[in-house]
Parts: structure tokens; sequence; C-alpha cells
């Protein structure tokens, strides 16, 4: 069965919602004038809204969620109580392939949860990955997996760098990105078994020619690779320690432009490129977290972003759907598995990737 | 036995050695007029640029090596081949307790190999841990380890906790400094095992009312602790993310004042604050990582650094000996083998704290 909609819209999640969800798609609307969204909240009060909203109405479907999921509601507690719920009935609506995918500016814990619990994993996937977008000095940046998966194993680094560089060919529009695996040296004999492993793996898959090998934590922001692949606690940590990182120096900057009236004038006079540099810097250019190796597209916006962010957000989602995302993966783990069988150098490792379902 | 040097200095390691060794040496003597240097290296040639610095011949005995470990000696390659050479004499000094410490501006695995092997670790440690001191919001923030160790148990992560709480006391001055377990979330239930078993001991133990408890990636450079603990997998790959994210900053405010005649005249206007901008997050500053847990003090310099950068290495070295770091260490092992032992919640703990030798 085709998908009647490209994305279910969780219209009640985030600081301000509806008003940015609402907004934020008008913006959309213009970009993705094919689109088609369910938009699921509070059918009454949306009904007004949307009416105030030419082009986001002419592709909204409105689909009426009693409830709204709190921003501070456990997982578990949003999976029991949550039935009818915006995000759950959005979530739903992709469970039942009516839409390819959802975006959400709400409850970041209960909307992984969800997705992986009613959308469910791919079945070639052994464990999805959180991935986002990021600045860095030869421009955008994919990293995963951010925190969905504390431990991992070969396999499981495997498939992230498989999914994160068809990412990059979707989302980024890159022909072939170029990856590397994060670790302490960029040797070959650096790290741990688990890391060889998979650097092994990939050097003899049908993508081992953009696999740049290990890299090392300030290639991140070097742009040394379009995809940084890693487990979810060092993801985490480091996606966490650079924007802590660039948070200081940006404090650190204020303070230098107050700091005097030459100071204050030497910053009017820089104005216009250092504005120029805060909007290539802008988060909500990277808005959009995305839970990669699920049944369907799910896209998490931040819950305090505004309409432009959360625009960027459906971008990032409709790029996904367009591309036919799922298929791609599904494809790229399909040759990973023959390349890994025809090459005899590899057969000590099948064991690993051969626990993927046929 | 007392040690009749306060350190062992490398004079031929580092890209510009001697005469950065020998500089930052008459510079850290005005600070540290009590100390006696070891210095060892090519005597004929030290003996004449000794006597253009005063201050520096004053403290300094001579040591011919007639060898230098070159800056791309694998360390396997350094222990066989390398015993002549003035690193490797350095570190004798300090086997022999003749000297306290050492300093060395040269081959970074080298002089951890040969530290680890010739001088030993304390029987009290399990594994040494490699820590370095950065720039916070809040001021200084010591992080370890940073890549002694790439897997590291509970056990680890609380020795690593007590060298790093102790190495803040003597280096950073403070009386009680604060510290956390890096981790993917602040919440107790977060991260693996390993991580919450050393929690809940070092929540128990006497330094128990310092500790934060779990911090994240940002919490480093927001200065939320004095001293960050982690494994060196994750250490190494937040240390160099922090390093790259700051270099992409720096990188792009170059850009921007140079991007047009009013940005350079506001950069020339705005100069004298981010000049002290650029002189608190100066590198040379925080050059120095230090090896702790061995039977004497071991401080790697940046080879690349200036007499400024190597005198600040020389610095935290005379601190650590001055503050008889490693006594320190040992009675703060011993007060927590006995806090464990006390407490009969911990009790499960004991196998974990009971593999230390009493």
């Amino acid at each position: 069965m085709t998908q009647g909609f490209s994305l279910a819209i969780d219209a009640m999640g985030g600081d301000n919602a509806p008003d940015i969800v609402l907004d934020g798609l008008e913006l959309a609307a213009e970009r993705h004038p094919e689109a088609r969204f369910l938009l699921v909240g509070d059918e009454a009060r949306l009904g007004g809204m949307l009416a105030l909203r030419k082009r986001a109405a002419k592709l909204c479907s409105l689909r009426h969620a009693p409830d709204a999921i709190p921003s501070d509601m456990k997982p578990t507690a949003a999976l029991r109580q949550g039935r009818n719920s915006s995000m759950r009935l959005a979530i739903d609506a992709v469970a039942a392939r009516e839409a390819a995918g959802v975006v959400s500016a709400g409850n970041t814990g209960a909307l992984m949860a969800l997705a992986k619990i009613v959308v469910k994993a791919l079945p070639e996937i052994d464990r999805p990955a959180l991935a986002a977008i990021g600045p860095s000095a030869r421009g955008d940046v994919v990293m995963l997996d951010l925190g969905a998966n504390v431990q991992c194993d070969a396999r499981n680094l495997v498939e992230f760098a498989i999914m994160g560089e068809t990412f990059a060919r979707a989302v980024l529009g890159l022909p072939a990105p170029t990856f590397g695996l994060l670790n302490v040296g960029s040797e070959e004999l650096k790290g741990d078994e688990r890391l060889r492993l998979a650097a092994e793996i990939l050097r003899e898959s049908h993508v081992g020619a953009q696999f740049h090998g290990f890299i090392e934590g300030h290639d991140i922001t070097a742009g040394t690779v379009d995809v940084v692949v890693t487990d979810g606690f060092t993801g985490n940590v480091a996606l966490k320690t650079g924007e802590g990182a660039l948070k200081l120096m940006r404090d650190l900057l204020r303070q230098v432009f107050t700091s005097s009236v030459p100071a204050r004038l030497g910053y009017l006079l820089a104005r216009p490129a250092l504005d120029r540099l805060r909007e290539w810097m802008d988060p909500r250019r990277y808005n959009g977290a995305i839970l990669l190796g699920l049944n369907g597209v799910v896209v998490k916006s931040h819950g305090g972003t505004d309409a432009l962010g959360f625009a960027h957000a459906v971008d990032v989602a409709m790029d996904m759907v367009n591309h036919r995302f799922n298929d791609r993966i599904r494809e790229g783990l399909a040759r990973l598995s023959a390349a890994v069988e025809a090459e005899p150098a590899a057969a000590a490792l099948a064991p690993v990737v051969g626990e993927t379902p046929a």
C-alpha cells in the first residue's frame, strides 16, 4: 500500500506548539508543494489556525488527538498513558503506513521510545541510531549514533556507517559521502577489537572506497569526512562537548565585545561579517535529530525552536521520504552482505554480518 | 632515601630542543629558586648554553646522554634502542629515586611507555592515567583519563577520581575540588553498570561530598566541576572534539575579521579585549599532559611549545613535587578502602576496591 501522506506532524509537541508547528509548515509548504501532511492534534484549535495559513492548509489533513504528551513525562508513562496523544497518533499513522514519516518537536525520550516500539526497526537493522547534522570547516557533517545505543558491537557500527552514508546522500545531496570511525588515533591498530573488526568489514564492503578509516575527535569539525560513525556513548559525549566548547567561545566573545567602548564600536563595524558567521552556525539550520533504521522516517525537532527551525526539520524528513531513504538502506545492507560473502578474506567476519536476516 | 633533584629534565626532547628547554628552565628558575634540576642531554652542547642562562645554571646539574629519541620512533623501538637517550636517562633518574619527577617535550608514546615500564605504577594503582588542564567558563578544569587506558572498569574510574581530585588540590590549589563522572545524562540510571558502580563507590567515599555525580559533555567547558573523570577512549575523543570546535571558531573568526575593511577596523578596535581572551585561552597556559599514578611525577610538555609553555610544564611538575602528590594519592586510596569497608551498604562493592593491595 502506498502511503497517502508524506509526513504525520505532531502539532502539539514543543515549547510553542501548535503555533510554531503551523508557521513552520507554512514555510515548508513553499519548498514542498507536492507534500501531503497529516496534522495531528486538537482539531478545533488547529482548524481555525490552519485557515490563516493558506499554503499549509492546502497540504494538511487534520486528525483529532484529545491529549498531548507533557515534556517531562517519562517514556514508560508515555507508552502507557499517551495512547490518545498527538505524538502517539502521528506515530501510529507511520506504523499503519498511512504516512511515510513523522516530525515532532515534543518530548525526545517519549518520541524515541514510541517510535522504536510502535514503528519498529527495519528487519535488516539490529539497532536504530540517532543522527544529526552539524557544522564543520568544510561544510556539513553527519554524526551517529548520538545516544540511542550506549553500548555497540562491530555489527552495529557497520550498520550505522551504511545508514549514515545513505543519509548523507539523501539529505546533504552528496554523490559519494566519505565516512570514518571515531577512534583515539588514526593508525590501524588503535582502539578496541570491536572498532578494528568494524573497520575491516567496511574496508571490504561496497562503500570501501568512501571509508576514510579511523578518525579522531578534531576531525569532526575539521570536515575530514562527511559522516562520523561512533557508538552512542562516545557520540553523545562528543556532540555535547563540541556544543559546549562553541558556547564557551560565544560567551567569551560576548564579554569581549561589551568590555569597552572601542570593543563595542569594533563589534558594530565587524557586525555584518559576524552576523553571517552566526547565520552559518545557526542551530536552526541544524535542527532535527533523526532516528535511523526504523520502518519509517522519524525526525525530532528541538523543542525550543522557532518556525524556521521546525521547517528545517520538515525539510530533512522530506528529503528522506523523497529519496526513499529506507529502500536505499536495505539495498546498502544487501550489497554489504553480498560483498562480505564474496570476499574470501572477510570470511572470518561472516558471523558478524551473518546475523542480519536475509 | 630523599631525592637529590626535584626534577630530571630531558634537554633534547621537542621540536626546538635544547634551546626552548633551557630558556624554559631560565623562566622556571625565577619561580622555583629552591628547585634542583638534573639536566640530561648532550653535555658539551648544554654546558655552553647553560653558561648564558645564569638563573637556570645555578639550579642545574648536567648528565651526559649521547643519544636522543626521534619524534617518530615507535615506543617499542624506544624501549629497545633508547637506553642511552636523554629521555631514558632522565626517566632512569626517577626510577633510581635521584629525582622526584621528569619533564620532557619529546616523543609522547615513548615517554608514556618508558615511564610506565621503568618508573612503574604505584602499588595501590591498577592503571596510571593521562590528565591535562583546560579552560572552562568558571576557571580551569582537569580531565582524565585522556587515552592511557582505552578500556576501564569501575575500579579504574574510582582511582582516576581520587588521582584527579588530589591533582586539582596540588596544582589548581583548590581546597576541596568537585568532580564528576562523564556520562550521557545526569540521571542516576544513565550509562552502563561500570559507571553506576563507580558512582556508588564514590558517593560513599571520603570525598563523597565533592562528588557531583554524572555530568555530560557540555559540563566540561561550563565548569560544572573542577575534575572530569572518564575512561581513556571517551576522554581522548572529548578532548580532541573540544579542541577541534575551538579551532573551528578561531578559524572562522579570522575569516570574519579579514573579510572587509570595516571588519578589519573593528578587529583593531576590539583587539586589546580579543588579545586578553587569546591570552586566557593560550595553549601554553595549559601545556603539560601528566601521567598520574606512577612512582614519580611524569609531565609531558607539548613538542612544539616555546619557553613559556615549557616553563608551565615545569610549574605543574614542581607543584606536584612540592605537594608530595603521590603521598596524597596513597592517603586518598587508603581512606577510600577504609570508607568502603566501614560502610555496610558498600559491602557489595568490596570486591572491586578489595583488589587494591593493602
